[in-house]
Order: C-alpha cells, then structure tokens, then sequence
C-alpha cells in the first residue's frame, strides 16, 4: 500500500468516527421500549412528566408512546416483514386518523373511535402503505402511487452524508482542495425527477462544505462537487466534479452564534433595553389533555406531525351573540412546500425540494428556544415521532402557543373635530399563536397559526436561517462580465446566492358551520354607467360567482381581475339573509413562473394556481402527492383537480400556496433576517356584526406591576 | 305666522343651539395670544410643560407658538390684509421647510437657518400662498394652481354642518321623516368635481343622520336628503331629497361606546387576562429636542403635519462595521387619501374624498388613547396646528412612540438532525412604532412607520372606525331582486354597507446614502434553457433595468412581470461592488379600475400606477396637487410623471399607493374591526451582511419581574 493510500485510508477512518460522534449528538433520543428515562435536555423547559403512562384523549390525538410500541409489534411480527425485522424500515407511523364525521360526532368524556396506525413502510426495495388496528391488531394493505418513493427517513439523510467517504475518488477531490476530510460537512440533497430512466431505484444527490473555522459550513461550499447515491444501497454511482477550480470562501464573517460573534463593538449601537411579553395574571388559554386549545372562544385541536409540521384541527368559535360553538375549520397545515432554485448548470438544476414529502417538515421542526423562538408567556408542546426502526422518540419544545399582544389595535373611533362629539374608543389587539419552525438543512420556516378575537385566523410563515449559496471565483462583480450569467447575487467574496422561490402549499378544510359550502368568487369589475345617468362614468360592481366544480375554482390572483374568495354555506343565512361565509385574504405572495411542462413544475404543478378548490377526498391530502421523492407528478393537486369535480354545497377543500421570491442580497450573509408573509381566512358575513363590539378596553389598574429587572446584565 | 311655521322656528332655533353648544365641546382649544393656559385634557398622559416659550431646535421643527403668532401679525398686517384682517381666512400655516441641502448641511449647536412660514390664506374670494419670513417679516407671493381651493378649515366644515338648517325645505324633509331637529347630526361632504360649470365657487354638500338613541349616528343615514351648498356664503343652492320613503335604520346595536354597550354577556368568553408589553428599565428610545427620535442606532426627525399627518425626515441609521450614520430617506409621508365610493346614483356619486388635501389628515387626527391605541410603553408628541383665525392651537398626543415586541423572531437558525449539530439560535424581533390616527369623519385612519434594527422601515396602514352606509327599505336579501344594484352589502335591517376603495399614496423621498439615486426594476422572468443545456427547462432569472426617465419608472404591479424595484445609490458601491440600496417591498394592495377618464379618477391619477419616481422638485409635494378641493386633475403626480423627466442618478422621489378595496360585511357593523396592509423600504446590499448578526439573545436573567396587577378588576 502507498503512503498515500494509507493516508488515504486513515483520513476515512477519522472522518467515519467523526460522523458517528457527529450523530450521537443528534437531537433526538430513543425512547425505550420498557422505560421512558431519556429526555433531551435541550433549551430548558423541560416539563417532569413522562409521556409513558399517556393515553389518547381525543380522536385526533397523535399516537402515544405506548401505542407507537403496540404498532411496531404488530408490524415485525406481520407476516410479509416477520422473517426479517430487522430489515424492515419504518417511513412514517402516525395516527390514521377516523373519519370526519366519526370525530365529528364524539363527545368528550365518550369512549374514542377506534385507534388505528397509518404506516409506510420499506423491506428491502418494496414499500407498504398499511393501516393497523391497534385494538384488532389486523393490518390491511392500502394501494400504492405510481410513482415516487415515501418520506426519507433520518436514517436515511445521515448515512447519505458520510457514504461518499467510502469513494477514493471522492476524497481525493477534496483533500486537492485543501479541506480535511474532518473538516467535511455533506448535505442529502433530493435528486428530483427529471424523467423515467431513475424511476427504479432511490437516488440521492451529496455535496459538502468545509466547516473549518465555522459552524456555519453552508458558506464554504465545495462548489461543484456532486455525488449520486443509490440511497439504498449507499453506493457511489457517480461524482460530478465541474469546477474544481472554486475555491472555497472564507470563514471569517460567516458565525452567528452567540458564542462565536464578538459583542457589538459599536457603541453608537446601545444594546436595546429589556421588553417583555407580561402576564402576570397568566396566560388566557388553557390546553386540555394535552392538545386541545382553548382561548378567547376559540377551540382547537393542535398536534405536531412528522411530514406537515402542525396541524390544526376541529377548529371552532364561540358566537357571542348565541353562545353556540360554531364550526370553522375541520384541519388545516402546510401540506407541501416546493423550493426550486433558479440554476439549470449541473450542480444545481436539481434543486427542487419538496420539504414535507422528502424530508419531513415536522421531523425537521427542532426545539424551540424559550426567549427567543417565543415569547416568555409561551407554553410549549412535545412531539413524539417515529425514527426508522419503529421506535418512539421526543421532540422537545416543538411547538409553542402564546397569546401576542405588539401594541395593535382591534378597533378604534374618534369622533373628530367636524362633529366636536367627546368620543375616544380604542380596544387593544390581542392574539394567540400557535407556532414551530423547521430547520430544513439551511432553510429555517417558521409557521404560525393566529388566532385573533374577531374571528380571523392568520397563517404566517417566516423564513429565516441560512442561504444555500454556490461558490464562485469572483472577488467583486467588477469582475463579471457584462451577460455572463450569476444566477443569484454575489453576497461576499467568492459566494453567489443564488436565486429560488419557496411555495408553501396549505391544505384548509373549512367547514363553515358545517361541511356543505360553496366555494365564492366575488368578482370586482368596472362598470360603465350609461349616458347621462350619472356625472360617474364608473364604478367597481361586485358580482357573486358560484364555483360549480373544480375547474371553476382554480385561481390565479390578480390585482386587476380582483376577487374575494369566499368558502360560505348556503344553507345558514345571517338573520338578513347573507350566507355565513369566511374568505381567504392574501397577502404578498409570488407566483409560480416556470415552465408548467419542466419536469419539477410537473411535480410542483400544483403551486400553478395560488387556489384550488377540491372536494373533500380523504386521500387527497399532500398537495405533491403521497409518495413526493422522486415521484413524476402524476398525483399531484394539480392533476385531482383536472376531473372537474362538483364542488357546489358540498364539503370542500380549499388548497393555497403561498410563495416567495428570492433574490438574495447581501443582508441575507451570513445568516438572514426573517421575511415574513401571511394569509388570512376571515369572517364574513360569518357572524351577524362586529364580534368584538362589547371588549372592553385596558385599563391602568389591570396591569401587571413590574419591577427592576431580575439581575443586571 | 300658522303654527307649523311656529314650531319650525322653535326646531330651528334649538336645533342652533345644540350645534353651537356641540361645538363648544371641540377637541381643540385655542391659545391665547399673551398666556398660554388651556390645554386639553382629554385622555391623560399629559405633559406639564408649557409650549408658549418653546423655541425650535431643529430645521424642520413646526413652527410654534409664538412663530405661529407672529406669522399672523405679519399676515394681519399684510397690506392687501389689513383693511379687513378679520376677513383673512388661514387655511394652513406651516413651516416652510429650508432648502434639502441647507437642512442635510446643518448640524446640531449651529444657528438654525431663516425660519419661514407658508401660508395659504383666502380673503373673500381670492386665495394667496404666501411665504413669510418670520424675521425679515417679508412675505412673497408664491404662483397658485389652475384648479382648485386651499384644504377646507375646520370652520368650513363645521359651518357648514348646521348651514341647511336656515332653509325651510331642509327642516321639512327632516321632520317628515319623524327626526326631532336635536336629534340631526350633519357631515360636510366635499363635492368632488365633475366638469368645469362649477369651478367658480366652493361647493359642498351636506348629508344627515338621526344621532337618536345612538352616539353612531353614522348608522341612522336619511337617506337620499342631499343639499348642496355654496361654502363661502353657507348658502343652500339645491336640496335634493331622492329617496324620502327610505327609512331611517334603527339605532338598536348601533352604539359602540365601552359605557353604552353591555358588558359580555356570554360566559363562554371570558375576558382574557391582562397582558402588556413591560420595559421596567424604561424605553430604548429617546425623543432629543422634542422631534429627534434615537433607536437601535435609527435617527430620524418626526413631527405632525396637518395636511399629511405625520413627517419622518433626515432618516439615517447606523451601519454596525463602521459606526457610520448613513442616510436612508430625507422625507417620508402620506401624500393624498383618496377614497371613491362605488355608487353612481344621485346621493352618492359625489363621494370621492380626498382626505388629506380636502380634510386635512393631521386636522383630523385626535389625541391617541394611552394602553389602548399606544401601548402602556408609549410616549406620546403633541401637534400644534392653527386655527382659521390664525391662532394656535395644542392637539395633545397626536403622535405616539413605542417598542414593540410581540414575540417575533428576528432571524433564527437550528442545525437539524441531519447534520446533528447543537446548535439553537434565536433572536426576538423588536421595533419601534411611531403612529397616528386619523378619523376623517367616520372613518378611522391608523399610520404606523415601524422601524426594524435590521435596517427595514414597513409602513403600515390600518382602517377602522365606521361604515359610511347607506339605507334601503330592504329588512332581508331574500326581498331584494335578483338582478337589482345593491352597491355594496346588506349589514343591517335598512343598512347597505357601499362599496368603495382606499388608496393613500406616499411620498417618499429616499437618499440612499446621499441624494442621487436611481431606480432599478429587477425583473424576474422565464429563461427557457436551451436544448441539451440542462434537465431543466426553465428557470427564473433577474435582469436589472435602470429607469432612465418618469415614465419607465411607472410601474403597475403584476405577480406575473414581478420586479424587485430597488433605489440604489450608482456611486456606493459595497466591498463586492453591488450598490448600495433599498427595495420597496408591497405586501397586500389594490388596484385602481375605474376608467381613467371619469372625472374623479383625472384628480385621482396619481392612483393609476402603484409606483412612481419623479425627481426630486420642491414643488412636488401633494400627489393630488397643492390645491386639491375640487381640482380638475391637472396638477397631479400623473401629470407631473408625463413630462418624462431624467431620473437616473438623480435626486428621485418615489411614490407608492397603497390601495384597499373595501366590500363590507356584516362584521364591519357597527364599527369595524381593523385591517391592516404595509409596505417595506428594505436594505438591499445597504449592508455589507446582515446588520443584525450581531444582536444578543434574550437571557432570563434580564427580563423584567412582573407581580399581581395592581388591583383586581
């Protein structure tokens, strides 16, 4: 053996005992089977309970621990996987939830519907879709798209992140560049699909970074280095290496931790005074057996999932007029989020993520930091999920719930000095948010769900965390020819940020007072009037536009062809006669402007439309498709809504992506500031006037006390 | 005399009493001349310093007390005034602000520059714009425009209100609808203009409502009873009275008022508990001077303004590497209001408001209610306006200022389980808030300029307040005809909430980092590869176009042509040579579609694009046009963009309308929870990297310590 292949050798050992350390770390633990002892102990907040014991108390909750553990037994000892358990591999085991009106006839203090486990699952090259009955312990088989493959597991990204070590030829190309296999950081990037030929197997793309003298490795990228995977077999079956001659940029400038950034070293820029969220009363929403939120008249059922992230559910609001809780959502969550970037050269065009189907959104979702991620008046709830050999395992702190009050306000009146009437009426705005943020590799989402006191649901989503940036030999654009194309920004010395969009596609089951709505355009057209009626030569006229089926309810939004988009139902009238109804309000949003017939738009089709209206189809439920990785785009949003179904008083299905353009700049280096946009859904003609007329205001002496604060910094 | 004509008097005579005893209750109050004593007391928070001796600090300090006194004795002693000085009617007297680079060159401790008033004033018939030195006591003559009158006085307004009360006819219509003359509560209604034949004199029109059993009187319309009068001489030139079978809504659920309106009386809603934002270490803040406002490394000089409301100027912030103060934006504000109804029919058409240049948004701006339209942290500026007469008046805690934390997240980032690293950082995300709000007659107008630590300024609008309606003899929709022109939406029995929209276009004069900027449309668009090039068919690529002139930076917005659109400063290029820039970001908006040909929509123009960039000219102020109270439109942003001008590495301004398009429901009744939209002016390669990088966490040893609230409810 040469000394160079002995080094060779020694350095993949090393980096091979580096990953594995790296993953002890991992921030998720295994519950064991007999004792729940091991908790994290990330962030704080840690609440004494044990979730061992925990039963389901409500038919949407998520499965516990104890039957996550029922389930996999049911499944090893099933009789297509019992002859190799250990090679059996667990995508996904949630809760199959029971049918709407199963859930929607239960009362609490009932007994609940019977609990059954929806699982994908993997033996060998074949997949299952499976429903278990917990109770039965009987599996029934579910059938397959025709495409695609399920959610990678955790398993799954982390081995793909070390297999290009076994690869002489991938070492070499980078220890030529001067990067220590120790230094090395790889990132499992979805292949996408890009036609037939790589339907057969699981693909996988690789491509690292260099973490020397930073966490934040996402800016030293190994430009141009790409290596296929076969994700099952973990085998090299290709390394792209397109420019090796980019060097690597520098550290310096690109760590923000707190630890690792020198204080502020300006002294124009006085550290901000401490501000606080304070309720010394305590908070004004209760959680009920673990899930069930209670706030303001609201109710809703709130639970972390693996692939969507949050889930609201049985979403109802107290009329204050009758006192009656009435329905307003059956589930609502991020269904598919879509993240092409806009480089077709060859270490780059297959950058197309589909975060919930590939990666998980929820199982992406870490702690939340206490303080920071949420205000101090947060409450915070755990996720258990599933890892790949069916064992159960905590997410700490995945979720918060916070009531929000910014200094806004829910309404106001003065009369002014043309009438001279003494009135002054201001009511303060007062919100809940139910929140989580998912750390897709670089990209951090935060998702918040809002609820205020006049019947308003807002879905925000933010986008911080780190750019995906490409390596570039230029120093200063003085140096980029005048048409040579960047694809992106350069942000610092030898980083392109480069351009992408993120689509975040929502699943909303309204159910205004009931599951039979219609689904409204309201249109707002200029109307000529005719010679001599009125001095006006127009005027905007709204005209009611009843979607009769699906076709009908696809909508591209339009400052110039405006429409309120209404989900009412026809058969509740308010006391004068308008059908309750609650409208989707956007707000900043981009459209999706690629080639509808690019295969990654196929697969991402269903973000044509801003809107879509669907009959309520209780296996049309990701937006992308069951089984997203690698699929073809046959079992889209896209292609369900193409049957034209009849969608008129009936239980419907409103689907809305919100999306983002973004060219990067050089703020967004190295970490960005949030960019936040939103969505309302919103009464109309829901309740029969103002919900919020008889709130009372603030006054001085209901407020908190505060004191000096506990410690001087 | 028969008795009828009697007891019409008798009305006639209470009915004056009424109005002026109601006048005696106006907000504002006057100022003596020699001492200044009376100050309103309306809603606490007031400050026990004087404003008499106060002198100004600052270039761009509203004039004061004694300015404004001794700007109306230079007035009144004016030769073409001083034969009937008390015949001088003020329409606005106001800082003339010095020259842009008299005011960039001054620094503090040096003499303030020649202190000037601007003065719009009409005698009889004819109106003067005058500027006054208030040391040389010269005044020059400046040109007026060729259509149009000065922004109404309160006292036009008000007079006008009682004016129909003198015709018979009026009072007839009146009480044959059964309304008590007591009960009348009168709105002046500028009366747009609609073609040449009544340019020669100031008209208005006058609508009423029965404030009988409601202080919302706004809700109680006698519909269709029109009188037009002539401003000037408060003479009646027509009564039209189309609908006199309409009747009048009744006030039951009408009244809004905490001490009107019974408490909850559902126990299902509890009241939340009390929540405030705590900073027991007082503000980060500081008001230097009375109108210099320091934050978070942001200075920018803030008054109230009583056309436009309020005026941020000399914005700088710090840039954190260098410590320097760099200029962001020299001035910054609502320019026009422009609010067409959606009704062509008789007693409607008219109403076209402009509300700055008609009402003056700032003389509509009443105090603020402390913890309820500021926050417990707030503090508060007051505006001193004049009054017709010429005096000055204090209108207390028209401005506030505060922090805002509602529990955002600045930017964040969690390294995921793919990576397994432990890392967990978060900051919150505080800004700085200073807002008015505006109630033009039963609207409600809330203006926030938000400043972030990271450089970003959103500029947020909020509507609230009341519904202009209209009554109808309709009790249900099942009553109205299928076809039938409604306008707008049944909210009530006899209530039609009419259609209408909100634009409020702003001025806003951005120097990044010095006075010659250009505007940059990035365009995003489609770039089909070529074949063989990539598996990629398309992607998004961005060109940048320079505006070379006004008319190229005329910009329609469109999800489907998206642009970024950028003022970037040519000659400040960053260490990797991008210029130095802001973006202005929209978020939800809407688009003008009347025709452009209406006569409303010609002095509306300046609607027809979202955004405009003209150059930079003194002149160029008011969107709508220095005198906007029926103008003919020819004085308008859109007038002034067809000249074309150069704009490119210029002193440009931009100019964004933000529009809302407003279909009530029957939430808005009685008053309307409040809708809010924004914009944002971000950095865009402003900073080398992100701004913010630096910012601590929040540590729980620094936050405040909050006990029991001060006493129980």
């Amino acid at each position: 053996m040469e000394s160079r292949s002995l080094l060779r050798l020694f350095c993949l050992v090393l980096a091979a005992l580096v990953f594995l350390l790296a993953h002890s770390y991992r921030s998720y633990v295994h519950v064991p089977n007999s004792s729940f002892t091991i908790r994290p102990l990330l962030n704080g907040r840690q609440r004494p309970s044990s979730y061992e014991s925990n039963v389901p108390l409500h038919p949407l909750d998520p499965l516990t621990i104890q039957e996550i553990n029922t389930a996999r037994s049911i499944l090893l000892s099933y009789h297509l996987f019992s002859s190799s358990p250990s090679s059996l591999v667990i995508h996904s085991l949630v809760l199959q939830e029971p049918d709407k009106s199963v859930v929607l006839s239960w009362r609490p203090g009932q007994p609940l519907p019977p609990r059954r486990a929806s699982a994908v699952v993997r033996l060998r090259t074949s997949a299952y879709s499976l429903t278990i009955d917990l109770s039965t312990k009987n599996i029934t088989s579910n059938p397959l798209p025709s495409s695609g493959y399920p959610t990678m597991t955790i398993d799954d990204m982390i081995s793909a992140t070390w297999a290009p070590l076994s690869d002489p030829k991938f070492n070499a190309s980078i220890l030529a560049r001067g990067v220590r296999l120790s230094d090395l950081a790889c990132l499992p990037i979805s292949s996408g699909w890009f036609g037939p030929q790589d339907e057969h197997r699981r693909l996988i793309k690789v491509q690292c970074y260099s973490a020397e003298g930073t966490a934040n490795f996402y800016m030293r990228p190994i430009e141009g280095l790409t290596v296929l995977l076969d994700l099952d077999t973990k085998q090299v079956i290709d390394i792209t290496d397109v420019t090796p001659d980019v060097p690597i940029p520098k550290s310096s400038g690109t760590d923000y931790r707190f630890d690792a950034v020198k204080p502020q070293a300006n002294p124009k820029t006085k550290p901000l005074n401490p501000i606080s969220i304070e309720q010394p009363a305590g908070p004004s929403f209760e959680i009920v057996n673990g899930h069930v939120v209670h706030w303001a008249g609201w109710e809703f059922h709130l639970k972390p999932d693996p692939r969507a992230g949050v889930v609201v559910s049985a979403v109802r609001v107290t009329d204050p007029e009758t006192g009656e809780r009435r329905r307003v959502m059956y589930k609502g969550f991020a269904s598919e989020l879509f993240v092409p970037y806009m480089d077709p050269t060859d270490a780059w065009y297959f950058k197309t993520y589909m975060d919930a189907g590939e990666y998980g959104f929820g199982l992406q979702a870490m702690p939340l930091v206490p303080l920071n991620d949420c205000p101090r008046n947060a409450q915070y709830m755990d996720g258990i999920f599933v890892a790949a050999d069916g064992r159960p395992y905590v997410r700490s702190n995945m979720v918060c719930v916070f009531e929000s009050y910014g200094g806004d306000i829910a309404w106001r009146h003065s009369e002014c000095p043309i009438t001279g009437m003494e009135i002054r009426e201001a009511r303060p705005k007062v919100t809940l948010v139910a929140r989580m943020a998912a750390s897709v590799a670089n990209y951090d989402y935060i998702v918040d769900w809002e609820f205020q006191t006049d019947g308003l649901i807002r879905v925000k989503v933010g986008l911080s965390g780190i750019l995906m940036v490409k390596g570039t030999p230029y120093m200063n654009m003085n140096q980029v020819g005048k048409n040579e194309e960047m694809y992106g920004t350069l942000l610092s010395e030898n980083v392109v940020g480069v351009i992408h969009d993120h689509y975040i596609t929502f699943h909303l089951d309204l159910d205004v007072d009931g599951a039979d709505n219609s689904f409204v355009k309201v249109m707002l057209a200029r109307e000529e009037t005719s010679k001599g009626e009125s001095p006006r030569m127009s005027y905007l006229k709204a005209t009611r536009h009843v979607a009769k089926s699906e076709k009908e309810a696809q909508v591209k939004l339009s400052l110039y062809q405006p429409s309120e988009l209404h989900v009412v139902n026809p058969s509740k009238l308010t006391r004068v006669g308008n059908p309750a109804g609650y409208k989707l309000v956007p707000a900043g949003t981009a459209a999706n402007l690629m080639d509808p017939q690019d295969p990654p738009q196929l697969r991402g089709a269903f973000t044509n439309n801003q809107v879509w209206v669907t009959p309520y189809n209780k296996s049309e439920v990701w937006a992308g498709g069951l089984f997203v990785y690698q699929s073809n785009g046959e079992d889209t949003l896209a292609v369900w809504s193409e049957r034209d179904r009849s969608i008129e008083n009936k239980d419907i299905v409103l689907w809305y992506t919100l999306g983002f353009h973004h060219i990067p700049c050089q703020e967004d280096f190295p970490i960005m500031p949030t960019v936040f946009s939103s969505f309302d859904l919103k009464p109309v003609n829901f309740f029969e006037s103002n919900p919020i007329l008889k709130t009372p205001p603030n006054f001085e002496k209901d407020l908190p006390v505060c004191n000096e604060v506990t410690a001087s910094a």
